[in-house]
């Protein structure tokens, strides 16, 4: 397939957080048309507070991949990015207060993206998969249900009783716009990301499913590296691919599945034991008509980040730069 | 004097708050060469919350002056003004949040200028007239020094003991920009604005006032339209220009004096007893060598502003446009 062909192509990467964020910085470099549709079901930390005060929309995963996108000068992306430390405004992201103040002048998350994407210079677009003000619920196996998206940090709670079900209220309404880049797609992503709080809550607004099967493009599920105490214990490859079908309610959704093949140094493994183990592709591949293709996806080099958030966040991640690659060759395929 | 000669008319607007932004939003609109000289000795509010969680200078004069000489689109004027009124930024002003931000990311308010005046598309110039970051300290007649800027808006106070003197510590360092500006003027317009909070603190800056006296620039004096009880009870107005040129050590500083003719209605002027009275002419203009110059500066119709705004602010202001209008035939004359 020539260049000029692969210029034109659409790809719709669905999902939010620190895996679709590695995606975008890494196909950012290739000449795509990209779009990321993006969950609004978080509630945690900056993003939650700003829920609570203004009533607005989620920005934080908004935020990230507007950044990931972002052609502007490095000062710009790194103010979007900036943590505030101290004082009364500690905790928040400068970029999340940029994005809900806009919201709020603007009356409109939808009108504040425009703005945004302009002093940004964003190279594709950002949609939310919804514009309805909704909340995740955890139903829990032994009856109990649990509001908000942050809830599923408390790993202990859900490894505990288990994720018996996952929806959304009040009931969302589709964002027009995601369902339009969804058809109109050539390549679909979903993944890498956190399975409860990043990819389903995508397909659990009403109209996303059948788009998705509507569309002819080719769909590609990325596989996490690690599994998540309560969350995903014990899964291989394939019960990622499925657990995201069965709120999908087909079980021939992905075309190709792409997962890593390089084991993560051992020191950081035993590390990490108490939140989760590596993800091995194990056997249950041979029920998914999914083609599997494995690939060294895994980042040598610790991210450049401030100490503390070093601390807080697993240095088990994927490599934006071979993600690409290996994205790359299967849309040239 | 032809249009071309005006086209290149370099004016320098020395002060900070509201009357600066009248100034200069009525100017904006005139072919010239616009640059603003701002005060950083304010500490009050959501400047003052800043300057003391964060250590930067004061961002709330700039931001006004951004915002009057911004050329972009009216949402994101309004974003850089948006005061939030509920959780815990209440009382912030977004865009005195984007510019402290920006600040600490950048680690210069120089360098986050040259950012911010990139997407606000500013027409002309924002320059700090220091950087070094000073507290205004007010002496009384009774001996007691008072620190910050924010303490002048006790009147009560300040009436009860007189103002003695005022400086700033430590020491400030001019900013070579601002006397470079000073030095390269056509026209220089010193006021309309708070005489302690807003004009003077530009003068103490040490360099300022001999950049000033050294420049050949025509110098206007604008004066306000109100006296402020503990500030300048019964001042006419020579009064207010006598009182900056005490500051800057000589007599003869300015060429014209620019006053307002019209009188505020009745209603207004009693509502407004408590904290001042009108500016009158006087007779004391007779001793100063400047040319005084009268019109119609009042502001007939109400600003469009939120209600609680508008209850805050008097109601007693200048016309942005009359005063264009005027400051314009001063410069072309």
């Amino acid at each position: 397939m020539g260049t000029n062909a692969t210029t034109s192509k659409k790809i719709v990467v669905i999902g939010g957080g620190t895996g679709t964020f590695t995606v975008l910085s890494g196909l950012k470099t290739y000449p795509l048309h990209l779009t990321a549709i993006v969950t609004m079901a978080d509630d945690g930390g900056s993003t939650g507070r700003l829920r609570d005060e203004f009533g607005v929309l989620p920005p934080g995963d908004i935020r990230q991949c507007l950044v990931a996108l972002s052609d502007a000068p490095l000062v710009l992306r790194k103010l979007f990015n900036h943590r505030f430390d101290k004082g009364e405004l500690s905790g928040h992201s400068f970029g999340n207060i940029f994005i809900s103040t806009l919201e709020q002048v603007t009356g409109s998350l939808d009108k504040s993206l425009d703005v945004i994407a302009d002093i940004l210079n964003i190279r594709g677009r950002v949609i939310p998969v919804t514009l309805s003000k909704v909340r995740l619920m955890t139903e829990l196996k032994n009856g109990k249900v649990l509001e908000g998206e942050s809830v599923l940090s408390n790993y202990q709670l859900l490894s505990r009783f288990g994720i018996k079900k996952i929806y959304l209220t009040p009931k969302a309404k589709a964002n027009p716009k995601a369902l339009q880049a969804i058809k109109d797609a050539d390549v679909i992503i979903v993944g890498p990301g956190n399975l409860y709080g990043s990819l389903i809550p995508n397909f659990l607004v009403p109209g996303v499913p059948a788009a998705l099967m509507r569309s002819r493009a080719k769909k590609i599920f990325i596989t996490n590296l690690m599994n998540k105490h309560g969350h995903t214990d014990d899964f291989v490859v394939g019960d990622y691919v499925r657990a995201v079908e069965d709120i999908i309610g087909r079980d021939d959704v992905f075309d190709v599945v792409l997962y890593n093949t390089t084991k993560p140094p051992s020191s950081l493994v035993e590390r990490y034991a108490d939140e989760g183990e590596p993800v091995s592709l194990g056997v249950s591949a041979k029920n998914i008509p999914a083609r599997f293709v494995g690939a060294d996806l895994l980042a040598k080099r610790l991210p450049t980040l401030p100490k503390k958030d070093l601390l807080r966040r697993t240095l088990i991640r994927h490599d934006g730069k071979k993600l690409a690659k290996a994205i790359m060759k299967l849309i040239n395929e």
